[in-house]
């Protein structure tokens, strides 16, 4: 079942800082682990995770990772968005694809939702028009600089906000779907 | 009096997209008319403007408002931070300082609150450590271009939430203010 969207459901997780930034100047995420820690807060990406069959990434996040002995997606599959040979690894696609055709291919393999993750391939599916919901967590620093979330796209995409969460720590949680208007 | 700064507070009151922009990619703002108009609430600007003694601006944005048969500021005092020649206006300095040396001014004419609009602006007080605290009204569209409000800058600014709020039409406002750690 792909639900009424008729493919499967591309689903955005991520957090940013306040000014938009995804990394710090040095590829870092160690700002975000600082700022956002905070007992016994997972931010509900278990939960988000557990309504995910699949992830895609982009190859700066799978480098990010590649080295990790275990990877923590558990049996979900797993799609590396890439133009350059990669060491092959279990459970682990290497896709030279559009997102169009991406989610054909999900849909041909009968997924439900897939986690898109990774600043440059976000705006590659935003600009296809393909992404249906969006959890973004806002932590309170401007970095100045760093990866931007959000590449410029000739796309624009309307939102409606489902849910707002401020949590002790300053962090904010907005989750957004698409409209079509 | 200048507070316990010992200079004037300076402030952020502006509105984005969730992906960053301030107008969209025709320099537009009718954009945020149509998607955050919400009838009877102006999302605290009157209460924020009568805390303001001064309205600094750069020069994209007073062109943006140069040409009104008035301007909506009051008694308030008018900065157009610009290197270039402008049509001489009553009430309104066009100056080309630098934000310390604007600051400085501004304490010794004895200004409390001095509100920077404009995305280069703010992101030059900002590299200037200068921001005080930001009011943004997040409007849930992602434009996908445009001009950008967080411009890339060297420094790194700490923030504390001090309250978030979502409006019945999907509007969320953060209000932060700097701290220094």
């Amino acid at each position: 079942m792909t639900g009424r969207l008729g493919r499967p459901r591309i689903s955005v997780y991520i957090a940013h800082s306040v000014d938009g930034y995804i990394a710090d100047r040095d590829g870092s995420l160690d700002w975000l682990f600082t700022r956002a820690a905070l007992e016994g807060e997972d931010y509900g990406y278990e939960e988000f995770m557990a309504s995910v069959d699949g992830l895609a990434m982009g190859r700066a996040t799978w480098d990010f990772i590649a080295d990790e002995p275990s990877l923590p997606f558990g049996d979900r599959r797993v799609y590396v968005f890439t133009h350059r040979a990669a060491r092959p690894r279990d459970g682990v696609e290497f896709w030279s694809r559009t997102p169009q055709e991406a989610v054909a291919q999900w849909q041909a393999a009968g997924l439900n939702r897939v986690y898109v993750d990774g600043g440059r391939l976000i705006s590659d599916f935003l600009a296809a028009g393909l992404v249906d919901d969006l959890v973004l967590t806002v932590v309170p620093v401007l970095l100045g600089s760093g990866s931007r979330l959000f590449h410029e796209i000739p796309v624009l995409t309307s939102l409606a906000l489902e849910s707002s969460q401020a949590y002790s720590n300053g962090v904010v949680q907005l989750r957004y779907r698409r409209t079509w208007h």
